[in-house]
């Protein structure tokens, strides 16, 4: 899966944000990222409910379903949704997107493809179900997330 | 696919709408199902552009990519987000749900159960690369939506 990775979906990101060939609003990029990543935010709780916290009983079929619409998200060329201008604007509310996400490359691009990385190793951890190497490989999928955010995700407007 | 499909998946939808026993708000219930819905629709398009429409050029990578989020949300337990009272109220705007989808039992249950087999059967579909075996079974996930729709979905409000 790990060859996969660097040679498609990687390709997939540095391409679609390169290109941004799109017909969609900015309004719609905004709009489907955020609903991207509350999804992706819903299925991350689950996980943390069973695997970390333990306030829901651990079970192997949910957590796996959990991790993989995390590692179909992620491998799903969103950086077509991050088309020039899309650092203002709203979609659901408006963009917490910064700036400087257009203008850092590599440092952007490193950061995106380790999320795919982290991501696609967690679903394939789940598989396992072994539940302390779920919850190891957990943290470093919300890692993978903070990353990001540290970076790239200002404050609320 | 199909046999874990009745076994495992089936029962997960079922069990989550019966018991939703869940810490999330109404209101948080109904933004996770909203970010879920938008974001497989911005995946249908995908498809629909590359494998229908021809409006952009036939990737099978990205067909794949995109047949795996609708699949993996399809199987993700979002029978969850239905809480009782989830027919009124806003998540990231109201829902349109209809109270029916409360009452109508085991219609609700075999139009959700069709969604997640069609989206599973378009996943491996999208896996041999046949381009119109593809479009074909677009299709039927397509029919698979619009059956909830018909039945559960109001006007925008």
């Amino acid at each position: 899966m790990k060859k996969k990775l660097t040679s498609a979906a990687l390709g997939l990101f540095a391409l679609t944000l390169a290109t941004t060939a799109s017909a969609q609003s900015n309004e719609d990029m905004i709009k489907y990222r955020q609903s991207g990543y509350a999804f992706m935010a819903w299925n991350m709780g689950k996980i943390k409910a069973q695997v970390v916290d333990g306030s829901v009983p651990f079970d192997q079929g949910q957590v796996l379903a959990a991790a993989s619409v995390i590692a179909a998200t992620a491998n799903s060329g969103m950086g077509a949704l991050y088309g020039p201008g899309t650092d203002s604007g709203s979609g659901w509310k408006p963009t917490r997107l910064k700036s400087a996400f257009f203008t850092d490359g590599d440092k952007v691009r490193d950061i995106a493809v380790n999320f795919m990385q982290q991501a696609n190793q967690l679903q394939e951890v789940a598989a396992t179900g072994d539940k302390a190497a779920i919850a190891a490989q957990f943290g470093e999928v919300g890692k993978a997330c903070k990353a990001c955010h540290d970076n790239y995700r200002g404050p609320e407007k």
